[in-house]
């Protein structure tokens, strides 16, 4: 497929919001529908729904290896976004950010008026010494976003034995089955992020989750509100995870075209970073002016920190990005 | 139906919540989740939509009778709930509170740690004189709950000549047809909170909206986040507002039953307040007391400010409440 066809004709490829691209199951979706009774729909049910924090302690407890949550140790949210508005609703002296990371902690940190503190990473990779204080909360996306790379746990261990709140955001855990949960146990001040918006093909349908002691738990619930998320909404997740092996098989065909692209980057001399998501990373001159002249061929990618991040698609919309880039870069 | 009846068999019925006893159409429910693309039930959907965004102007200006309403003066949130904890994520500097006022603006004022004053209603009715500041944000049910009653133009405008921010809480619009909206031209300080979980019958799907000066709009828009309501959720309102007469059909249902009621309490020596809700209120000596035994019985209301508020149910349901009260009334 060369770059000129794409050009002639009016496509539309979404590559910059780590979407899965093989969409959310419509026979599961209407099956969820048609199972719902007038009256619930009709009634507020406090969330989380026994039947969904039972279905979500069953799968953090086996994915794990861990015996030791209930469901005091967790709680639901509307997507990861509204779990880390929650945990920034607490209002942290100091927010602590280490960039290359998740864009959208700076929206809410800007939002909610909250004092925060960059900390740079280490050839955009390690996570650099930093003296951390009691009422400081650290965000850290852990596969990292953008870079896509896994901290090593001796890291994340550095960051639990300060006094401070250690936010591991694990958006795109089932890339990697890589968990700090097992810190849990010993690390009150330890809180773990996740969504559905990725590996369960949610993201239009908001749901996400927190992992943490009871104590901290209790403090989340204390300003989320009863009724956070929609009942239909929770009776999906139960669905999507009485479903898994659907979405797992599709993350191992995503995971198949990640190797595939990362190679075809660096045989256009460009240097990926290692990920264990759905998306890659690469540093490269002129990042907006790529993405200027990608978005008008109808690609759609993101620039963070003077790097492309580009989410993996199909493997015919992730051909035609090459191609793209092959064009762009001559 | 005699209240031993009552007692003898299991029944649970449910007047505590102020819900919407007809339930959400099935047949609606379903045909929206046969009509989601599989790809966008996987995709970010930033809320809200246009369609949602333009369902609502032309509801407002219809029900308004105003035509200065634009995609500007609206956001969306999980609910009236969401909206009420958006407006206070602003961190007004002190809440203003009339009491007997809707229970839940104390439950994120603590849970948000804001500073706030109370101000009861004169004879549980009127607003009384306060002096408001800048900084200052009432927040007032109208119709208020939990008595039901509606607050005069007159008592409202007089807040808005005040320099505080003024959230009126119309989450009982529906029953009135009355609305401040025709104040929003005149003054930036107003803001108005709609939800679907009543007369929509959508209170587990969790929808809601705010009106106001595109300025406030953009305050609360800075909170929000890009993804607080789900697609499907959006896409239910708008079906539900084009079938809007169904439901509509259903309030008059209720309006009559509501009155039966109030004449019902009238009949047993009680003085129910004026309501043009959902929902009557009554003081009543003992009201706990009262509460616990209708509880026994499967009847569950609330007490509120030594009140006790009952939702209208179903005919029958309203039956088994009224026999349950002239049992323990004695």
């Amino acid at each position: 497929m060369g770059g000129s066809k794409i050009m002639n004709k009016p496509i539309r490829i979404k590559l910059d919001e780590n979407e899965n691209p093989y969409g959310f199951p419509k026979e599961i979706f209407e099956k969820v529908a048609r199972e719902m009774d007038s009256d619930y729909i009709a009634r507020y049910t406090k969330a989380p729904t026994k039947e969904v924090s039972d279905a979500l302690i069953d799968y953090i407890k086996e994915t794990a290896r861990v015996n030791f949550i209930d469901g005091e140790w967790i709680t639901v949210s509307a997507g990861a976004d509204d779990a880390i508005k929650l945990l920034m609703e607490l209002r942290p002296e100091r927010v602590v950010l280490f960039p290359p990371t998740y864009f959208y902690y700076y929206y809410f940190v800007k939002g909610l008026k909250l004092n925060y503190e960059e900390f740079p990473l280490i050839d955009d990779l390690y996570i650099p010494e930093v003296e951390l204080k009691e009422g400081d909360m650290v965000f850290l996306p852990n596969p990292n976003n953008p870079t896509g790379h896994l901290f090593k746990d001796e890291e994340i261990l550095k960051l639990l034995e300060s006094p401070a709140t250690v936010v591991i955001d694990e958006a795109y855990f089932e890339f990697s089955w890589k968990t700090s949960v097992k810190f849990l146990k010993d690390h009150k001040n330890l809180v773990i992020i996740r969504t559905f918006s990725k590996a369960f093909a949610f993201a239009g349908q908001r749901f996400g989750y927190i992992i943490a002691h009871p104590e901290m738990i209790e403090k989340v619930n204390s300003v989320k509100g009863d009724y956070n998320v929609p009942s239909f909404v929770m009776k999906l997740a139960v669905k999507a995870l009485r479903n898994r092996s659907l979405f797992l098989g599709k993350i191992k065909e995503i995971e198949m075209e990640r190797l595939r692209m990362a190679e075809e980057l660096e045989n256009l001399g460009l240097k990926p970073f290692p990920s264990q998501t759905n998306f890659l990373y690469f540093k490269v001159k002129n990042a907006e002016e790529i993405k200027d002249k990608l978005s008008e061929m109808g690609i759609y990618v993101r620039v963070l920190w003077d790097g492309i991040r580009v989410s993996i698609g199909k493997k015919e919309e992730n051909d035609a990005f090459i191609e793209a880039l092959k064009e762009i870069l001559g």
